[in-house]
């Protein structure tokens, strides 16, 4: 009887693209069962490869976009369109990303989610009404207020000037001036995708939290979360809307906060959004092996990444099922997983190397152990 | 209903010895299907790790003795003697191998298997009758004289006077004197275990291919040549035994010839030994699943490792039996190997790493993939 396999791996990052594993896995298979049928879902997690993965998954397409980096200069960020074409997917760090700034160059006191909001701002003109946003990997600590100012509010201190961007200024907010907002803002629905239960102040804030991976020092830290808390006060005194214990508003900066002040938003762990948005479930009905992997597995992988969710979703639509992930590195205490859906885990490496020799040998590393997989299977 | 899994590994190399991968297989097969039988059948290919896995798989018992080394100083080496109490076995390299020299001292012309002789020795003083002897890895060229000296052969020039060890002497020769024979090697029986088919002397001979590793100068592998034919025509002459142009009397700078020349012996592969004497197949019997491995698998493997012995081994008893081998090196075009009785090949390797981190950890990974073959086959 043919086989079917549904291939939903998250990328492994630094080597291949989900839907690339996705190919070497059916290149494996293949090779073990020529009459395999391979359905491929090339999954994320909300995080980096989110975009990538479901315009892969959904035959979306990819857009390139000029927009401005966190530190103010401009830079080249993309988002994608999904096969339907009115979902629009981004992910925030491709505008508004650590990756942007240097060692040298990063502080969370200036930096701003402007760019995060005109790729919003670009979505909306493309006529998209629902966008799903993946806001991992920020370099921002401004309450989201840059993305805001992109969709056309205006953040002003008490003489009624524009405040510079950066979270560092937002003490001096005393207004929030909402007449130059753009009408379609109303339409649209913003799908957050975030795993961040983080408020947006206090000890376990954005500020607190994240600001020292960002480059904040212990001052700047008080200074951030202070400024955080007024913005939060301002936010519920003008437009009566609670951020500051939200949880998930201290999501990339509390750009969860302002998703939830400015934007007709709700947020969802990122996994399970692109497990419905790639129709992951679906696909999985009649199947009778799900392959998931990523670049790395371990105990916390539990913890909301893809392939965590792909065995989750495999065993709700059929428990009996084996799920097998590959992955290019397996750490600590991976039994947990047995526990969670996974049957089987491998690794992909095949002997002593080193790390960049195996980014560039991925895919015959994926091919050759799928094939071994679906040998034992067939 | 219950599993039966036969669990025949060589060693890991400077990792695990072939028991101790049998135990880290049971331990991750137990670890998902706690009620399976594992059989533990410790493999080797009649090279290094042949004695320790003999002794293992048969509940035999080891032995030290301090012999003469291939530079003629004492060295201690290791024999075994299997569990029917009437079998010795014997890795040549123990005594005369090419790990007793160094860079500066191997030499080619002096080095001697007279240690290897007096392992067999203690042997037959033991009351053995029958020898297993493993022939790889030697650092001499002395066509077996060494070993036959130990066993009271005597090596005359024309002056009555005994040559000194080694093949750089044996121009010399001018008579073999059999009078001082100890009486009980007629009583013995080698059975040589040995994957080389090279005969004593010319082009494919034992100097020509194998003496360079060993040390030898182009002079040196000439000098060689001459003096192990002049050698075999004084055995054709005087014991009327032809040695010169045997297949597999090359074997170890021609130990190989001096076992047909001086002992009763024949020759077989190596992994053919060891699964007589292991009594693989019968324990393959009724078995569900094989597990065999090696630290290194690749193309080669199918030239008589024994991974390729035990595939094969188990093909025959059933040819439905799935033969998985685990690995701590994958090499290339293992692909062939799918062909010769494999199923499937996984590496153990957890992620990038380097070589000394990964032999330390050998157990655990072992451990860690067998338990998802055997998650995947439950």
């Amino acid at each position: 009887m043919k086989k079917t396999f549904v291939l939903a791996p998250d990328s492994f990052k630094e080597s291949m693209t989900a839907k690339e594993v996705c190919e070497a896995m059916e290149i494996g298979i293949k090779r073990a069962i020529p009459d395999a049928t391979c359905i491929h879902v090339p999954m994320a997690d909300g995080g980096e490869g989110t975009v990538q993965s479901l315009v892969d998954a959904t035959g979306g397409t990819l857009i390139e976009k000029e927009v401005t980096g966190p530190l103010g200069n401009p830079v080249l960020a993309r988002y994608g369109i999904l096969g339907d074409g009115k979902t629009g997917v981004i992910e925030m760090a491709s505008a508004s990303g650590i990756h942007h700034v240097t060692k040298e160059t990063k502080n969370p006191m200036i930096t701003t989610t402007y760019g995060t909001g005109e790729l919003i701002r670009d979505c909306i003109e493309k006529g998209i009404t629902e966008i799903i946003l993946g806001i991992g990997g920020s370099a921002t600590n401004d309450g989201g207020t840059g993305m805001a100012r992109a969709l056309g509010y205006r953040f002003l201190d008490k003489a009624g000037r524009e405040l510079p961007f950066g979270g560092g200024f937002l003490g001096a907010l005393d207004k929030i001036d909402t007449s130059g907002v753009i009408p379609q803002i109303k339409n649209i629905h913003i799908l957050v995708a975030s795993d961040v239960t983080n408020p947006l102040c206090g000890e376990r804030g954005a500020s607190v939290v994240f600001g020292p991976q960002k480059g904040a020092t212990p001052e700047m830290v008080q200074t951030l979360d202070q400024n955080l808390r007024h913005y939060g006060e301002v936010v519920k005194a003008q437009l009566g809307i609670e951020i500051i214990d939200v949880p998930g508003a201290g999501g990339a900066g509390g750009l969860g906060a302002g998703l939830l002040a400015f934007t007709n938003s709700n947020m969802r762990k990122g996994i399970d959004i692109v497990i419905e948005y790639t129709q992951l479930k679906e696909k999985l009905h009649g199947a009778d092996y799900c392959i998931t992997g990523e670049g790395g597995i371990d105990f916390q992988t539990k913890f909301g990444k893809a392939p965590f969710g792909v065995a989750q979703a495999a065993k709700k639509v059929d428990s009996s099922m084996k799920v097998i992930a590959l992955a290019g590195y397996i750490g600590q205490d991976i039994e947990v997983l047995y526990e969670e859906g996974f049957d089987a885990i491998f690794g992909i490496v095949p002997g002593a190397a080193e790390l960049e020799t195996l980014l560039a040998q991925g895919k015959a590393n994926v091919a050759r152990t799928a094939e071994s997989v679906a040998r034992l299977l067939k």
